[in-house]
């Protein structure tokens, strides 16, 4: 193969690797979620990664992202697309699967989802979501249940008090207001939510654009706008500068109105009832860009100031969120079949933790027994099986370089710790341990045997019966 | 949305979902995988879905299959690919970071990978591998811990040591015999290879005429044969059928035939000086159909009979396997970069272990506490805030149903109990667990409160402050 023309290899755009402790930080909280989840009484499920593309739809909430959608294959009989989200997904499941289920059906997902767009710095094309949802019934306490299991889920995940809130709201509000204002057209309708959804983005100036005429964004790209009235706008923006539940009621009396005013009273009742009652609080600034959301909403938002590109502090924002999709189901079954549910965003939650150095990440890293003379490999293999049964992540060098190169790569793994087990170790009974943790900086010029054992470096030497406890220290 | 043509909720055509506690063991699994992996000193990787195409080429086993291949995409520049495997996103990963790597570079990784192959029974379209590979070095020491890693992760998953069996073998023996037979065309020698790995699928006269001129199958479909002479034929059966690694000297003094058996002994040396010694075998039959592997190759077995779809008994056979590539980073490298690996197919392991009954999984399932009165719910929470804080999964029944449809939903969630806090028990400070491990039958029948307490079934009245020992009891 060699002397074919040589390959260049890249990553496929808009695509990423991950590696060591980022990765082990990401397993952990996958795991704490999971676990979470469980808690609150969701049992797992995994639908593929690829879904008959009728049977998904494509609800996603910026129709205006160029590409935005799926990534779409024909199959022999049918177009086949590999999910976007995983409650769609969950509602074909629930369909395929009706008689088989509880009711209400209550499912945790982690997966990656897949998103056709165009790629842009820090915009990725895979991430990872994991969802929690209550299908099958109306209740709202079901509701409730989302933002208690958001609020306890970013808790366990290391967060304090103050670093997070679940903000909640509901889509029959504007949409009360939505037909108070005689707006009927359901694709103004669905403009008018996805302008309102931009407020933390676009700023009052730029929804209210957005609701008008249109937007000419920084780039001089335009987005038409919704076209309403100067007076419907100003009802809309009334609406997403109320700073509290109390007044909501006196914007409107529209009946629709209401019922989301009753259902979220319902929904902080119950939540007052949990230990994160003040980490779930009204925000009408919560819209959610998808259309297929009939009542509650919510959004998990991260509270603390990170840095952007541009080294300018922003608070970090959303990290998840959900509502209420009484309809979805019903696209496959006679009847209506409610349900209500939850996405994390992994990526952005791992992005969050790992900055704040929340949690501390194990160093993984194996301990690297070195290889003086291959002959000695069985006097090497007793000290490595001494490591492994105490469960001690170890390993003996097997790579063909120098002692030289050993210490090399001891210090590229970030190794702890290396063990030296020569001709006089192995006669005395004896085996000399270097603490890598300590010692970082002289492994590099060290060329002989001798150079380490003259560098003032972290190194002992010790009975062989001593070694594991003396790992164990030092790790 | 409902007044619209239904749609037929489906899954796509070779996928498939999992749930309960399948996914519960898959997860349990992955976890001791992995952390065996990091005993080993492998440290974590993730690559994405994607690939362009180019990079990772198309190395599968069997090019006979309809269809056989990944699923592509046109992107704005590249044609992209979702991986079929983790080996090849491994080498655009290693030559992409050469220089930030250890060498040798020794990661593991856990992923689902895609074949756009035409779906048949048990034949899915995606899978999920567990690998671990060490880049970088040609030491055989490497492709020892291979074996022993194999060996030990599949007792770690809690498998017998008469259950399983490591085969390996040498790609050089049939190379070397390959070059004396003066059998010298690269797609000759493939279709060779090809031939010999399907001995446990046709038999020993199948893999005669996939030798010669080719097979004719029970479906009447004919595979080309490779087209040897009969003596040529001979020689390769002959090597098939040895039956220990000492008589396979005799076999042929070709070098590179010779380089294979050196290898493979200095192996063996290596695997006795592990516990797995007798669990890591010859076996010629080892072949493996990919192309590039240049070295040691390997086979994880397990040995015990399964039904098979028609209800025969049959041997489970391969898990998982892999081998030494020493060519396939260098499509990308000026410089050969020698590699070995090995990767775990975890739906099949899963499925083995599943069927074994191995591992006990435990019930996962809520403990469902009953809702009598909706008013009463702050009450409920107090007992849900007991046993969610001493980690037991529990909920409030969220669904609009009746006490019988309560009791409908804990049965078929395997609840392994229900709580019922009704005005006697909120009156008396106690609390009714009814035990449903033990009293599953009866639930169906009930539809009032006094059906229950009239039903001989295990249930209980305690002091609320005894509820989490009884309910820890019961678990």
């Amino acid at each position: 193969m060699s002397k074919q023309k040589k390959l260049k290899a890249k990553l496929a755009s808009g695509f990423r690797d991950r590696k060591g402790t980022e990765l082990i930080l990401k397993d952990r909280l996958i795991e704490t979620i999971k676990r979470n989840f469980q808690l609150y009484g969701f049992e797992p499920l995994e639908t593929p990664g690829f879904e008959v593309s009728e049977n998904i739809g494509k609800f996603l909430p910026d129709e205006d992202r160029p590409m935005a959608g799926a990534f779409v294959f024909k199959d022999e009989k049918d177009w086949i697309s590999l999910r976007y989200d995983l409650t769609a997904p969950l509602t074909r499941y629930v369909s395929e699967n009706f008689d088989n289920l509880s009711k209400p059906f209550k499912r945790y997902q982690v997966g990656s989802v897949w998103r056709n767009e165009k790629p842009g710095p820090g915009r990725y094309r895979e991430f990872t979501q994991i969802d929690a949802d209550i299908v099958g019934t109306k209740n709202v306490s079901a509701d409730a249940d989302m933002c208690v299991l958001l609020a306890d889920t970013l808790n366990k995940c290391g967060l304090d008090k103050n670093e997070y809130l679940i903000k909640a709201s509901n889509r029959k509000l504007i949409q009360g207001l939505l037909e108070e204002l005689k707006v009927m057209n359901d694709s103004k309708k669905l403009m008018v939510i996805r302008a309102a959804d931009k407020l933390d983005r676009v700023d009052i100036t730029g929804v209210k654009a957005l609701l008008g005429k249109g937007r000419k964004d920084k780039s001089g790209d335009f987005t038409k706008g919704a076209g309403l009235t100067e007076n419907q706008s100003e009802e809309i923006i009334n609406f997403l500068k109320i700073d509290s539940f109390s007044k909501l009621g006196n914007l409107s009396s529209n009946p629709i109105f209401k019922e989301g005013i009753n259902e979220l009273s319902e929904i902080f009742e119950l939540t007052k009832l949990s230990q994160f009652s003040d980490r779930i609080k009204f925000s009408p600034s919560v819209v959610r860009g998808i259309e297929y959301y009939t009542g509650a909403i919510f959004e998990a938002n991260l509270l603390f100031k990170v840095k952007n590109k541009i080294g300018e502090e922003v608070e970090f924002g959303s990290v998840g969120g959900g509502g209420r999709y009484d309809d979805l189901v019903a696209r496959f079954t006679k009847s209506a079949y409610p349900a209500t549910g939850v996405s994390i965003g992994l990526d952005r939650l791992l992005y969050a933790i790992d900055q704040k150095k929340i949690e501390k990440v194990k160093n993984n890293n194996p301990v690297v027994i070195c290889v003086f003379d291959k002959k000695k490999i069985p006097r090497y293999n007793k000290l490595l099986t001494l490591l492994r049964s105490s469960n001690i992540n170890s390993e003996i060098y097997c790579g063909d370089g120098s002692l030289k190169a050993q210490m090399k790569y001891a210090d590229k793994r970030n190794a702890p710790a290396v063990i030296l087990y020569g001709d006089n170790e192995i006669k005395s009974g004896t085996v000399t341990i270097k603490n890598l943790k300590l010692g970082k900086e002289v492994s590099v010029d060290v060329k002989t045997r001798e150079d380490w054992t003259s560098s003032k470096t972290a190194q002992i030497t010790t009975k062989v019966e001593n070694l594991v406890n003396e790992i164990k220290k030092l790790l």
